[in-house]
């Protein structure tokens, strides 16, 4: 719990605060009073990771915020369950009023936008850590849950990723070393509003979040089906991908640590195809680049850096 | 959320599955459909802090989540929380399967004996930190939320705690630097059974875990009151304290980083004393140590390190 032994804590207790009333619950005393929207509760938790070591150097608190916050709204995005509290875990390598301030501030204000309620949380200071960690349990529900499945025969939509994401980062560090890129300090783009927006006029069979794991994370959509993503499609790796690809990261490895260019992937019936690009059109952009097949549980792709072909 | 792109991280969900379905809640795909009880819910969050560099160096993964669970078990007892569901963040330094499996292991059966579930967790390699950490994210009902408040008059009873807890580590490594002692190893205690048990029969008024802050703690159920600890009781602190203490730690830093002895103090009735007593015999061992008077939020500790009084 935040201790409120320090008084910049009880700043941060009344930060949080303003949290409190939203369209979905009441918060009195930390404890969730209503919930005016029920459903079935979902619970994610994910932070930044090894990230946080850039953050922590730019001293840039609120694309860490966002970051933290896009990781899992992403996922909970792929569950359809509707984010309407969290909690966070809050550690810095050396206590700092003004830094804690600073990533509370910023978390409270994403959450009011997005009537989020922030129940709870605790600053940690770990002097044993090398970077900033950001740690978010985000609970959404589920209206109605839906098996998350690719169908055989669905194509698949890519929406672009903005670069690396929040993910690959001890990859990173390992070739980069001293090395800084911007790239290595954009927040994860968040595409949870638009794939609310898109789920209710169109029908989705399966959707996936490219993080962690990457394009493996696929496999557990394809009940046996095989799944194909081929090179031509206009959602081409950014160039630090290929950076890294010539620093010597096999093709396999690229697939399986970083997305490549493909934040989102969504499998939608062959005749959605035009009416969900039209509905994307304006927001992100993205692209058919591939489809479910009969198969064997198998992920083909066409890799965008050489002529080689990658299984999974 | 828990990476399944990893073998062992499918062997992580068949893990967790097992804890899902307890007297409190059923789960299905890591959504919670079912809550038989219901009540208001608090969340909370808690580590082990930088304690996780000796839990890493000796590789007791037991102990690190006895730990973790004992430091949120503690503070939801002050808020008659009962505890039936949390998630996990876990960060390791290095990746490794027979680590993480243990972690997961150990925080399965302490939960399967607690009637809790693991919604949904995330294990993180952290190379840029020295040591591991267990975040849990938990969350309790309170079936009737009550003031946590000390009384004009109220006496206050202190439970002994086992050792330093888990708080204070950034200050014990800066005094021990490379010197390890077996007390830094020690897992919290948990209170939370027997002061559930006793609230059933005794009024308690107030409620506090003293872990990180400390004594200064105490000053949020004070309302103006004074708080008074005597020396002449029988919780006197371990030696482990005296030893810190005579590295040249003011007494002042004592009681506001470290529990020296007492882990939880209640205030209750003067005339339900012997009761409170009775009731906690062969439990844990207690004492009345102090009492709350009229005054203006002051606390006021006699030291039992020096003849010297300590204000905050």
């Amino acid at each position: 719990m935040y201790d409120t032994t320090k008084p910049y804590k009880k700043e941060i207790i009344e930060l949080i605060k303003t949290t409190w009333n939203t369209r979905y619950a009441n918060v009195e005393n930390g404890i969730v009073v209503n919930r005016k929207f029920r459903g079935k509760d979902f619970h994610h938790v994910d932070g930044i990771g090894t990230k946080g070591v850039y953050y922590w150097q730019k001293k840039l608190f609120d694309s860490a915020v966002m970051d933290a916050l896009a990781m899992n709204l992403n996922d909970l995005a792929a569950e359809r369950a509707i984010p309407y509290a969290l909690t966070d875990h809050i550690m810095i390598p050396k206590d700092n009023k003004g830094y804690i301030l600073e990533i509370v501030k910023s978390l409270v204000n994403e959450c009011k936008e997005r009537d989020i309620v922030i129940l709870n949380g605790e600053t940690a200071i770990h002097n044993n850590m090398d970077g900033l960690e950001i740690s978010v349990n985000m609970v959404g529900f589920v209206k109605k849950p839906k098996p998350n499945k690719f169908n055989l025969g669905d194509i698949l939509i890519g929406i672009e990723s903005n670069g690396l994401h929040s993910n690959g980062f001890s990859k990173i560090r390992k070739l980069f070393k001293d090395k800084f890129r911007m790239e290595f300090i954009t927040p994860t783009r968040d595409y949870i509003d638009k794939i609310f927006e898109i789920d209710k006029k169109i029908n989705i069979n399966g959707m996936c979040h490219i993080t962690g794991g990457a394009y493996i994370k696929l496999q557990d959509l394809l009940y046996n089906n095989n799944l194909q993503i081929r090179k031509n499609h206009i959602l081409k790796p950014q160039d630090i991908y290929y950076e890294i690809y010539e620093k010597g990261v096999s093709d396999y490895e690229m697939y399986k640590t970083f997305n490549c260019g493909i934040g989102f992937i969504l499998g939608i019936n062959k005749k959605d195809e035009n009416k969900f690009i039209d509905e994307m059109a304006g927001r992100f952009k993205c692209d058919v680049i591939g489809k479910i097949t009969k198969g064997n549980g198998k992920i083909k792709i066409e890799s965008q850096f050489s002529k080689r072909k990658i299984e999974f």
